[in-house]
């Protein structure tokens, strides 16, 4: 959300205000009573992955680092936390002057994560960095949702062509984001116009059965269509009788017809029937493209039909039953006296802390590196998280890589680099991560 | 999304983008084939609830009011369109100038609803209304899906209050809808800064694991934070051991302390425990806040605990299992002709109009006018969806409102207004409406 790049239609001036208020209140008590400049680090991990689901993917990365340089507390933001009693006047002068200044490291975008993979590792003072928790959890928990579930769909679908067109199923800016997600995770385009102006993602469409019923026959409709978007645009096929628009929609367009769109039906049966009459037809080059409520399931079982395109709307863009993340954001270490300007922060003495209590949530603290060694063969063997020095051995196969320094972003990077990276990270893992089946993470994770 | 109401930190000045390629495309071919100022009227609805629920709740209607009004195609918009193609310039030119001049009349914000309810009526010329389809889905299927969510967590909660927590596990604008909804849904507060900033809702906070954990003992952190925010603040208290943080809590608050939250753990039996253990130590108006995955559930298991507040995060911003509605936009009648300069559109003859094919999803054409009537005793006996003239003893008992007439908005209302008219919709209904478990929707509904 780096405001001179969004423009329109998602100018967002600050992404302060995303932000829980006891982030705030926290930082006002820690002020207070001398604690807030304590160095501290909070990383972002979870414990588990959805149920069933064999590795998780980083998305939102890019997300993050425009937040994290647009996090300001402006004149409105500070009136309305004033007017509303939020914070007192202290807090409010600590935020004026708000900027992260401390470092960010972590898995890169498009990467894969297990339970415990320490995606991100936020430090600097206590602070600065509290305060991003919300924004940052907001992100990485929607964006990493839809793009593992578009990467579900990219092992299912093969190499053909998968389109996002979840906008009108979610949140009209949650679809922007969805949209890049699934582009991440191996989607091609996408139908959300926004995203094809925030992102440069492709855009595709085709058209409605309003558009059909607008007309007085269905071949005034397909002549409309060929006539303005010309031969090469995907009909819809299946408003009244399947059969019958195919054969006019070939009339109408001719053996050039760039694509039929199937809506409803039985899919696997519609497509080869559509395949043959068009191949009868002598458009043997119109594609067919499939659209319904498809998941990755329905995906996988048309595997043997002859579609060349999906295009994907609910499951994407809410997870396909997993509509987020369980990422958490948590102190892990920090120092016991705070920060003496001239004094080198690396330096400090710091301690690992973490929440020991009830009910299973235990916390691993202090601050972790992660490491994916590879056999012979190039295949991932584990996730490897531990604390202290890296083993040597470990050393060139380690995961975090250097974001924010100093509070200076040096981690951007094209979406299509998170995208080929994605595709890497899924083909160095052991050949069960693309089953579909529910299973176990297919990396155990070890602690060291 | 009115720009002037919005300021930071979701300035949106259009949503023109918000929407899919293919309606822009299929405008422009209705352009050409002179069909696209046909008028046409578009009705959202769903075919089914999510499995199992008994009722829907009506969100977002308020947010698609600004939407509609906002919906423009500015420079910058319309440069991306031109510069990728999408449309051709006679399109443009039509988008340039694009106000919605039409009627909108719909279910008020906070109503509920059943399969077919006709939610909301968009009529006007083809054009202008075609192109509405995304944003207002993406708005109503997202908001309602959370609403209802709310809705039956409100029930679960009795009179007991509920704070909105979410916003770390969904798009952080997402979670701005999502405080909307849940307060429509019967929620009284959000932990979201920028929901309370833009809708007024009241915020509120506790206290996060890493204030503790960033001072050298609890005794310091609860010091620190009873200091700042004063003996009304609500102390976590299940970071190290339960026991010892309540004594120490009211040590250092008095037994005036506001409040104490646990998150983890046997919530039931741990609340008994902790209650008990604040009335020995005379801190009896001390309220005990219990979060931790909470859904509606697990909130109806805590209705003998002695909890006073439930947070409630992920599965209420999530739809608590269905994270979308399944509305559709339909073109339901349409004229044979476009529209004559000076000839009231009103008077227009209309045709019905549906999607016949496979698959079993049937639409019903006709412009549908929706009544519930009540028993003797104030009891809503079914939802009857029909078109043509309205049976004069439905006449008191319709449903939809005005909200847009010839292009202006005239349905505007404060929030408070959906959430008073939610509660009084849900008590209007028979008891087994407010069943937790799987059931049929609670009225049957009748086509007439």
């Amino acid at each position: 959300m780096n405001t001179p790049d969004l423009e329109l239609p998602v100018s967002v001036p600050s992404t302060a205000l995303f932000t829980d208020q006891y982030e705030l209140t926290m930082l006002q008590a820690a002020l207070r009573a001398g604690t807030a400049e304590r160095r501290s680090v909070f990383e972002v991990f979870t414990r588990r992955l959805p149920e069933g689901r064999r590795y998780g993917v980083v998305a939102g990365t890019g997300r993050v680092l425009d937040a994290v340089e647009n996090f300001r507390f402006d004149g409105p933001v500070l009136d309305f936390l004033r007017s509303h009693g939020i914070v007192d006047e202290a807090t409010l002068q600590r935020l004026a002057g708000y900027r992260f200044t401390g470092d960010i490291h972590g898995y890169p975008e498009g990467e894969v994560y297990f339970p415990g993979s320490p995606l991100l590792r936020v430090e600097g003072s206590f602070a600065e960095c509290v305060v991003l928790e919300t924004v940052i959890l907001s992100i990485l928990n929607h964006d990493s949702a839809v793009a593992a579930a578009a990467s579900r769909m990219a092992v299912a679908a093969g190499g053909r062509r998968l389109v996002e067109m979840g906008a009108r199923r979610t949140h009209e800016l949650s679809a922007v984001a969805a949209s890049r997600a699934a582009y991440v995770g191996g989607f091609s385009a996408t139908s959300d116009l926004a995203a094809g102006f925030r992102y440069d993602i492709p855009t595709a469409g085709t058209s409605a059965h309003a558009f059909t019923l607008l007309h007085d026959t269905e071949r005034d409709a397909f002549t409309a269509q060929v006539d303005s978007l010309g031969s090469g645009t995907t009909l819809l096929v299946d408003t009244y009788d399947v059969t019958a628009a195919v054969r006019t929609a070939v009339e109408v367009a001719g053996p050039k017809l760039g694509a039929v769109r199937i809506d409803s039906g039985d899919l696997l049966l519609v497509a080869h029937r559509v395949r043959q009459q068009l191949d009868e037809l002598g458009a043997h080059g119109t594609r067919i493209v499939v659209t319904s409520d498809l998941d990755e399931y329905a995906i996988a079982s048309l595997a043997a039909a002859p579609v060349d395109a999906y295009g994907v709307g609910t499951q994407l863009v809410t997870g396909s039953g997993h509509p987020t993340c369980s990422m958490v954001y948590k102190l892990v270490s920090r120092a016991d006296t705070e920060a003496q300007p001239g004094h080198d922060p690396a330096q400090t003495p710091m301690r690992a802390v973490a929440k020991k209590s009830l009910g299973g949530k235990l916390s691993l603290g202090g601050t972790k590196w992660a490491a994916r060694p590879r056999d012979a063969d190039g295949v991932a063997e584990a996730e490897v998280v531990g604390t202290g020095p890296v083993p040597p051995e470990l050393a060139d196969t380690l995961l975090q890589v250097p974001l924010v320094r100093g509070g200076r972003t040096v981690g951007k990077e094209p979406l299509d680099a998170a995208r080929d990276r994605h595709r890497e990270a899924l083909a160095s893992l052991p050949l069960s991560a693309t089953q579909l089946s529910k299973g176990e993470p297919v990396l155990a994770t070890e602690y060291r």
